[in-house]
């Protein structure tokens, strides 16, 4: 059994290679082999010892195929626990894989915020069919999860908590924790409500330990509780917890009365999200979509490349207004997209600083003033010293000095526009309450572009001809 | 004494803005009236309500001034919990303005974790002079934190943890909780032992509560217990954390005894860097900066764009060599920008997925041949939407249908260059061991520039002459 044990973990323990944890290709071939040889034995001996998230991530890495396979021999054994952690496309054909009595089956074994999230993306039709199969209190509970806004704390809390009145003491308290079986699976710290149940404190289990049986919750309780409202945006709850080292937190309803907790595992999800779709947004991705259909990504990417596409004519226009000149002077068409480039890279860096700082709040109303100036500033001094380089290379290039200073004038200019514009339009947007991430780099590119050909080509109209 | 504390709160309780966290404007002004008048009592009361998070940000929104004197008025009273949670460059600022004895007395009073974090970015002179105004065992802590590498658990794990044997039983272990003043302040679970100190399980701190107190510890521990070898890299601590939702984990030395432990809090501050430091690379940057002075963010900046100026020459020298056909056919000048920029953002849009599905772990060398087919099968789909759309556009525009033609084909081949240039090339770096995030960027508006321009230009020197 020993030797069983070994074969089947993902990895051996002793493994040095870099990826130290999760899914090693080996393990994955042993598990394809299984499935596509109808070993049912083997394959549910291997993916029995898999944590939930590896099994996750193993269903992942299967074809539409082996994934049916794969759910029919564990039709029984598996630990659902994996649907939350699915990519998107791949739980959506799991769901549908699976039908809708395995699916009801399935969600009532999991934590309610876990059913909520599985249930909220589900079409209205399937959602009808799924919750249908539920026991009553289960539809009930994930039906009242369903009625608060997506991205809410109503929607990331889990209902399953502990709340005692501060008047019980230590004792009493673990007497009460020994003796009730529905309790949550785990918690990490006890929430204290007055007889109205609202949140008033909270004690730590590692606290609650270290006490005397006799001491009352109220002398112990840290009083200082962040209370979260149900409507509370979920990356508002993701900056509490970040900056306060939480745990876990309250969640309470307009009466102020405790209704759920949101845990910090959930938080960990929001926070990796939050920053993933800053990237993913500023370079025009709505989601990784590795797991994706060809169909679906090339749709999902057209959408912004078009937008592109129109700024890009919009660059053109601008360079179509100077034909002629580019005619007498050819030299002008090669340097042009260095000006342009150089604009763009530098407003990009900018603008991916603002992005960042907005979200994590660094970049306020206060101090915005401040950072303009300074992003000015930072674009004029490096505009500075690339227009000397630009221009010495532009020179021996072309052998005319005034092409050189022609290009060097209006990188300056391109290189402060573009600091300028890195940093306002992502303010700007969010002042229009529109992500700066989302639509930042259009508007960016098209200012560097439109800019940049224009004070080159300009310039050398009035200076060259 | 109600009434102070509301008005010494960083926002009233029932604020509805959408900062509903954090620090308020008003309250920041308020902290700057009191320091610009030196009024010591005002704003002591005011910081002394502060979570020592929202202290950092206030700090790091003040002038060097203001800094000094909020250091010099809060010197007996402030919590230097706050120093590990600053923006690096003003942590640089107030260890300078603190001074070594002050800074050694705020070290004393550090989790080992965040000493060692403070400590591990002072120079080597100025370490020296810290550690050697701290108590010898204090110094010692700190010193042995520091001996392991950066970036690796050993770095990150705090020393102070609750070990128990497993023949102990609950009744034991809560009795030994109470009595023993040594213990860490907060814990989430005990870590279970062998007579060798190596850890063979754990136990939730809501598991213990719920047993009976004769039940021993080795029936009721978790016994599948992912133990972290003091070397591992810390990205791949924060994968394991995430994937398994843990609180806490044990870090053993290379004999196996149990020597620490990392909680989730430092790895949400892992998690975030990670994300964020990608989304920075790919723009050329290696930090925010928002606090940075401006002739450092310049000089950090100009590196990478000087790099850019290199691959915006080489673009120029591909263009240069057509100048003869762009003299002759002035429309070519006008439109090339748009193949060499619809190629950049396609290519874009593949590498930033590129990227971060080898953060997360979703490529990897047994899906790569797929993902790299499906790429290059997007960028031909998108390629041929767009050829379609740009070719009418140039008919249109100049009356030619050769010119349209020629920048379709060039366009279906730069899309296609760009969906296989964006992931082959982080595929590439990630495989030559270098931050696919930190490179990927140059080398990917290299490849589409110089195919963009070769592709259109070449195309239509044939076509069109």
């Amino acid at each position: 059994m020993a030797d069983h044990r070994l074969e089947a973990s993902p990895q051996a323990p002793d493994d040095e290679s870099a990826e130290v944890f999760g899914l090693g290709p080996d393990f994955i071939d042993m598990v394809v082999e299984g499935l596509d040889n109808d070993h049912a034995a083997a394959v549910s001996r291997l993916v029995s010892t898999l944590h939930h998230a590896d099994l996750a991530d193993l269903i992942e890495r299967l074809s539409r195929d082996q994934r049916a396979r794969l759910l029919e021999m564990g039709r029984d054994s598996l630990n659902y626990d994996f649907l939350p952690e699915l990519d998107e496309t791949v739980r959506d054909e799991v769901v549908e894989l699976m039908g809708f009595a395995d699916l009801a089956a399935a969600l009532a074994d999991l934590d309610s915020d876990d059913a909520v999230y599985i249930v909220e993306n589900l079409g209205q039709e399937e959602r009808d069919q799924v919750l249908a199969r539920l026991p009553g209190d289960q539809r009930m509970a994930i039906e009242h999860g369903l009625a608060f806004e997506e991205d809410t704390a109503g929607r990331l809390m889990q209902r399953e908590l502990v709340a005692v009145p501060s008047y019980w003491t230590v004792g009493e308290t673990i007497d009460y924790l020994r003796s009730n079986a529905r309790l949550p699976d785990e918690f990490y710290q006890l929430f204290v409500v007055d007889p109205r149940h609202r949140p008033i404190g909270t004690v730590r289990l590692s606290r609650l330990l270290r006490c005397k049986r006799p001491t009352r919750l109220g002398d112990i309780m840290d009083p200082n509780v962040p209370v979260i409202a149900s409507t509370t945006d979920q990356e508002d709850v993701a900056f509490l917890f970040r900056q306060r080292d939480l745990l876990s937190a309250p969640v309470i309803d307009p009466s102020g009365r405790l209704i759920g907790r949101i845990t910090i595992d959930d938080i960990v999800d929001v926070i990796d999200e939050e920053a993933e779709d800053d990237m993913l947004r500023m370079a025009g991705l709505s989601e990784t979509h590795v797991y994706e259909t060809v169909y679906k990504t090339t749709k999902s990417r057209f959408l912004w490349l078009i937008v592109n596409l129109g700024t890009a004519v919009l660059a053109s226009l601008v360079i179509g207004l100077f034909e002629s000149t580019i005619q007498q002077v050819v030299a002008l068409a090669v340097l042009m997209p260095i000006v342009a480039s150089m604009g763009g890279n530098a407003g990009t860096q900018t603008m991916t600083v603002a992005v960042r700082a907005l979200a994590t709040r660094e970049l306020a109303a206060d101090n915005a003033l401040r950072l303009i100036g300074k992003e000015a500033l930072v674009g004029l001094l490096n505009g500075v010293m690339l227009a000397v380089i630009s221009g010495a290379v532009a020179w021996a290039w072309f052998g005319r000095p005034e092409i050189g200073l022609v290009i060097g004038a209006a990188m300056v200019i391109n290189l402060v526009g573009a600091g300028l514009a890195g940093i306002l339009i992502p303010l700007g947007l969010e002042k229009l309450k529109v992500d700066p991430a989302l639509a930042s780099g259009v508007f960016l590119t098209t200012v560097t572009d439109v800019v940049g050909f224009f004070a080159f080509l300009g310039l050398a109209a009035l200076v060259l001809l």
